[in-house]
């Protein structure tokens, strides 16, 4: 018994099996055939390993993005002069990758809570009738007290008094300065199935060099200090524009790395684009523009009173886009495999040419098929003869 | 030597190779295989292509978010009227995609730094000797002085006095009216890979449209106007717990983009889930409710007062989830060639059957396999004679 | 015509193809073969299914996160006590994924807008003509005026006066009592092509666990409340430079899944690591620290003053990584069928050993080879007798 077991596995071991094939001889059939096989070498080789780097598995980062403003504004608005730093013209102040750098807005000082008549052109009514009070209207600034005030032609509302004006905006920006200001990014990004940290102060980038450069695409693509500006006619925007009604910039860092190369060659490249419809003024998109509202409170006499912001501005979100690649037996077997089964398919549509189309495909056939007689239900009787007969048919 | 490797040339290129075959005629085997095969084929081109589209590659975007609530809130606390608007009720102020809108709050007005007792059930203490100075408990709301105060009962500490009183939240919440804001999305997305932008301002969504839209999920799925009553009813949660309590809802921006279709078909959807815990009263979660503290600093006779606000609210993220396909030969080339692959498992599958299952086994062993003779070591001897020997063994 | 179709059907499915193949009978073949056969095998069942889990489709979850922080600090600067709760320290206050706790400050008390000198070493000047009027430095404080200030020789600006001095950083930092101050975290996922939703509360982290447990990467390894000064220290970072300085942290939560188990087996990770340059002091890089500008706004006398604060801080940035696999058919497939493949490079490799390296060579070439005959043009003359000319050659 266990001689049997050991003879099975002996067998098992000396023994190799290969397909029988046949080799056609015909100029035909293997110019047509290899001109195939070798386009599927071709296309394995050259498109799956070397153009697609199918033998390199991918990994995204987790990243984290600090940003810091530097620059001063100055606006004089009728005569009362105004200096604009860091602290008042960027929201969130903590260095956020998304933020907004206010160029202009609307300023409606000594608000306090009581009644007063909704802005012309809101809530406009002829009598106290058209004002249903304790209701309020989306759009509107506060609560009607039912009461149509005769002056304005408006609905009195009990609100944040007096109500913004917000109809006319400041044209030019008030703080076109803003031009002038710069952002510095420090970008950390970890590929976690590659373990490898990068940071966009690459080597090279030192405090230094930080100290004097400014990005430009050609001359200092590594400098991680952009200038509004520059960011903006980099765009295609018109600055002017944007300011007045504010935007959406997309400041794209993009981390496209091969770590068959030393990591050194891993470095970020930044890309600009605008979001959400384009502010050059020949774009008619639904929703223009950038703004929101802010308030400063203070108290005076007890009781609360704000300065309302209508801030328009540039709001700046730093996109961290990655994708890294590196050798990884996995893929390559895969590509490896999956293109001998292409390889395969070859096979199978040289031999419909040769079995259907050449003139003597009667000869192939019986050169590649070998027949079992499905009449002949007895397979002892026969199997002698079965080679010679199955051949010729 | 030149004409020799012209002739290797030649040679390869004028033969082809193919595999020889032996066809069973056998109606069981044959049945049994076709199905098997079949199977496979339909597998592959409807499951693979059809159903997992295959024959695609895929991308995920990069995208960016900015919001706008609209509405104004009302309160009458101990008949001291007030209106909320945008400024006052919304965190942050900048239009993120991750913000608070406060539905609820404990306001604490005139702190101002002092020596004042904790409150009743923090720091109880009988004598002075339970409040060790100079040490603070973490959840304490500043330093002990050392000091056991009387009337209270608790240690004295030097903190914002007076301290906040949270045990009792307002029910019902105080902004209930914050059912009707209503929340505007602008989302911009970027499939690098694909070399696409769009905006969930689609086509069709103009700002006409806009103006007078809302959101719902059969009539109007494409409105980026959202009601905030809406969206909680839409989750399942009752508005009444949320506003007290607070609670985070997730507004998934869904875009699933085939871009074998015109890229006007890619079209956002719009999905609500609650985050963290079902605030609906009957799931006893570890941490139910959102809230945060937040200070409005004064200056009265040079010194610093604050009002401090505890604020529940619901803290709405929109999350934007994309998945975009597009007909690449890559993975069309890699399905078809680990397809062929599955295809030779199923002819391995139909040997085995044949080979080892079938009553004319022996017979099939012959057609298929040809033994060369392991015992004559002299394969010279013998070449001429194989063919027969082995095929009858 | 008819019955001719129904043959064509019957005569597919009552055959079978299968390849023919020669068993050869040498140890040394046989067994290199069967070992590289063997070793592909093992890699495909080893490697790809066991080790890299090929036959699962992988996916990453959309996340959202809520922080809490808890803990009081305490100042005592020039005999000013002073306490320090959430509502001053935390950056934004709403529990955002991505904040700052502010360790160390630089306060600059009552700036009102008006014209006053730059600090020294910013904006030097002997005389007037060294300041031109109306311009500004990007690194300055405000707008020159064009005098010259002879007490510090340096440019008189239109700024925020008197401008910030932050040429000496406190050293201790000023709140070191932070390194006790807790982080709470609340993170939800959801995979939503597996449709599964987790919180970092998984089961068993019940409120009364919370209320007492501390972040311990053995211990505790669960509970979602963690030491500022045990994260800084897991880093390996020193307390007192960071918080002296500043500087960004990141905390991983890494939900790395299976879903071929029970989805409870499903928990978090946690994991710290530094951000843009490790503030130990011993490496120099580009740039160091975190520090941000704020400014609290006050009214005197109409006037606009404020209190600028300089934060130097400790920037946490809540990370979520993610990664779930489960049984997918696709991958499975793939993986067997590319497997297949590389078994097909394997006999490749057998029959290039065997026809090319053997002594035995030609005699397996005549066993595994058909020859067709490419001079003799006439197949059908010769059909007969190609089997035994084909295979003697």
């Amino acid at each position: 018994m266990k001689s049997q077991i050991t003879n099975v596995i002996a067998d098992f071991f000396f023994e190799y099996e290969t397909p029988r094939q046949v080799l056609v001889r015909n100029r035909r059939v293997g110019v047509v055939c290899r001109i195939i096989q070798l386009g599927v070498l071709a296309y394995i080789i050259g498109w799956v390993f070397i153009y697609e780097k199918g033998y390199q598995s991918v990994d995204t980062a987790v990243s984290s993005v600090f940003t810091k403003m530097k620059g001063v504004g100055y606006t004089n608005v009728s005569g009362k002069e105004r200096v604009w730093d860091v602290a008042d013209y960027v929201f969130p102040p903590h260095g956020d990758s998304s933020f907004v750098v206010m160029t202009n807005y609307i300023i409606t000082e000594g608000q306090r809570m009581g009644n007063c008549p909704e802005l012309p052109g809101k809530h406009n009514c002829s009598s106290n009738a058209d004002c249903e009070g304790g209701r309020y209207k989306r759009t509107g600034h506060g609560q009607m007290t039912g009461r149509c005030v005769n002056s304005t032609k408006t609905c009195e509302v009990l609100a944040w008094c007096p109500v913004e004006n917000d109809l006319n905006i400041p044209d030019p920006a008030l703080l076109m300065s803003a031009e002038n200001y710069t952002l510095f990014i420090k970008n950390s990004v970890t590929f976690p199935s590659f373990g490898v940290s990068r940071s966009n102060l690459v080597e090279g980038i030192d405090g230094k060099y930080i100290s004097k450069c400014l990005y430009h695409p050609d001359n200092d693509p590594l400098c991680p200090i952009f200038r509004l500006g520059d960011i903006v006619k980099l765009i295609g925007f018109d600055f002017e524009t944007i300011a007045k009604v504010g935007g959406a910039i997309g400041l794209v860092v993009d981390w496209t790395c091969n770590f068959d190369y030393h990591v050194k060659h891993c470095k970020p490249e930044y890309r600009f684009h605008g979001l959400y419809g384009n502010p050059d003024g020949t774009d008619k998109v639904a929703s223009l523009g950038y703004n929101f509202r802010y308030a400063k409170h203070f108290l005076e006499n007890k009781t609360d009173i704000r300065t309302l912001l209508k801030v328009f501005g540039i709001r700046v979100d730093v996109i961290v886009q990655s994708l890294a690649r590196k050798f990884d037996i996995i893929p390559t077997l895969m590509a490896i495999g999956s293109g001998v089964g292409i390889f395969g398919v070859a096979t199978v549509l040289c031999d419909l040419v040769m079995l259907y189309l050449l003139p003597k495909r009667e000869f192939y056939k019986n050169m590649k098929f070998k027949y079992t007689d499905s009449h002949v239900q007895d397979p002892e009787s026969e199997a002698g003869s079965t080679e010679s007969n199955g051949d010729k048919k």
